[in-house]
């Protein structure tokens, strides 16, 4: 590998945060992890992340020159630089991120969204090169929505637009950490998966697998394993978690009429078992102007890499519109 | 009134169809109406339109240039001209009105769904000059929304986004003239106030005016005058009406984060008595980020010719982008 251009992606989860080095094709080139550490202040946070970033930079074999550093974490405001009202970390009302960042490193620093990553990734590495209006579903702890119109991300007057993991579902519903009730994901996500099972193990008597693990073992991949497996209860629980989502789809098509709505995250390695009823109740909530214009897919970003490669292009994406870097990958 | 430029905004709706010449300034100088007939063919509809038409032009009693027609009509593809798939107009799958109009009249014609094109007209004549990201809610005989986004109306992939009214507030609710169940229109809207009453009066022993009404004399505008006058089944149809709509446009705002929602038509008429309870459980149901970000106004243009003001819009909007028009009123 020669002298190279790379630019370092960072995706900050609740549990755990990975970042990497991404060329211009979206390869991500040295990839690392490390716990987010949710109690920590950001200011600790930030300062394990140098010393990570700094680790994975000296173990990167070949000479390189990094560009810019793009940042995906869920509450995060584009244009000020800030995470707000984070829900699952406890970083307080606000704090400027990429000010914390760039003490470190003196380069160009962007932060979006964690979803909104996840479609920028979409756009410029997966499936959606050639569309100008999608959505990226992410389906990890929580649900997030990466929302593209007419070849843009939306962020709304809020910068905020897309959190339609707090859109309801039940008014009465399930508790969410956000501190409203009937959350999309309380039942739709990771957790709302293993939520459900748990529903329906004290309300059914059908024997499933399930009954012989202990609570805190039941987990969205013991579910999905079992699924595969026929377990009736394991199926039930996917069934319900797809009927909830298909419905709501279907209303984000009502707002926003994407040409495809693309699963991303955890949850998506589920893959048919998931879509594939996900499909059917979608179209069976969509109002007739909307059939036969709207597909579900499967993201075409690795599930694990596909956040990190997302947040890099926030940088390329940054650099092209500056005509710092062309589109073909060279220097201007 | 010297020699003038104005432009033909036509409202079509379910039960009637209201037009008018409308000027540089959003003045409707000159205005007819009659009814839709929604039994007839488009063929006949618009030869009787274009007769309608030929009586208003002839009765202007002032010389002027007319420069183009705008057609606000509900499930209008803007791009194709069509009307598609339409719940209350017996025109079948699709029609194609922009070229049936020019058959009559050899000038530019333009059309769009009705809901955006209360939104061009709020964007143009109305509250909505200096923002970016907002909704028009269009509440008549059904629940319509006109989206802006970034400054532009929101089409989407398939030409039709923003049916909220098709939004589903219970899988198992009531049934919609669109073949589906629990649609939001079926809550919220001038009929669906309606039923929420008939519903309430079986439900409920307590005393009501609306109790002397034959069922069929049970309007929107009755309820609304029992709700002014005090009476408690009335006050709760507004209330049960507001809580759901509450709930669609946080829900909304989770999409798009606008900074104001707009309500227009009929049922909106209504005013505080819909708007105070509506602000009230919206902010309830708002995910954190967005609380005080956005608010919800009464539309202001003039509900019985705000529609046919919008459609106007559409031509002054397609003469400015062509550069035939200056955005000051002047031929280029």
């Amino acid at each position: 590998m020669l002298n190279k251009d790379l630019v370092l992606g960072i995706d900050i989860g609740g549990t755990n945060t990975a970042f990497g080095l991404v060329d211009r094709a979206g390869v991500p080139v040295h990839s690392g992890t490390m716990p987010t550490g949710a109690g920590d202040t950001p200011e600790i946070f930030i300062e394990r992340l140098s010393q990570a970033i700094d680790r994975l930079i000296s173990t990167f074999p070949f000479s390189f020159r990094l560009l810019g550093i793009g940042i995906g974490v869920p509450n995060a405001h584009h244009v000020r630089g800030t995470v707000e009202k984070s829900v699952n970390l406890n970083w307080g009302e606000s704090v400027n991120l990429v000010s914390l960042v760039r003490r470190y490193y003196d380069i160009p620093v962007s932060i979006t969204n964690d979803a909104s990553a996840a479609a920028l990734g979409e756009m410029y590495f997966g499936k959606a090169r050639d569309l100008k209006n999608f959505i990226v579903v992410t389906l990890g702890t929580g649900l997030g929505a990466g929302i593209v119109v007419d070849g843009s991300l939306l962020y709304g007057a809020s910068g905020f637009a897309g959190e339609l993991g707090h859109t309801v579902v039940d008014p009465q519903g399930r508790t969410c950490a956000c501190g409203k009730r009937g959350c999309l994901e309380t039942y739709v996500s990771a957790t709302g998966l293993v939520r459900t099972a748990v529903e329906l193990l004290s309300q059914q008597n059908a024997a499933s697998q399930l009954r012989e693990a202990d609570r805190d073992q039941i987990s969205s991949k013991l579910i999905f394993e079992l699924a595969l497996e026929g377990d009736n209860l394991a199926l039930d629980a996917f069934d319900r978690t797809a009927c909830i989502l298909g419905m709501k789809l279907a209303d984000a098509v009502a707002h926003l009429s994407p040409e495809v709505i693309f699963l991303a995250g955890g949850l998506s390695s589920a893959g048919e078992i998931l879509l594939r009823p996900v499909r059917r109740y979608m179209n069976d909530f969509l109002f007739r102007v909307y059939r036969g214009t709207v597909t579900v897919s499967l993201s075409g970003l690795n599930a694990t890499t596909g956040m990190v490669v997302g947040a890099a292009a926030l940088i390329w994406q940054k650099l092209e519109a500056e005509k710092i870097y062309s589109a073909g990958g060279e220097i201007l």
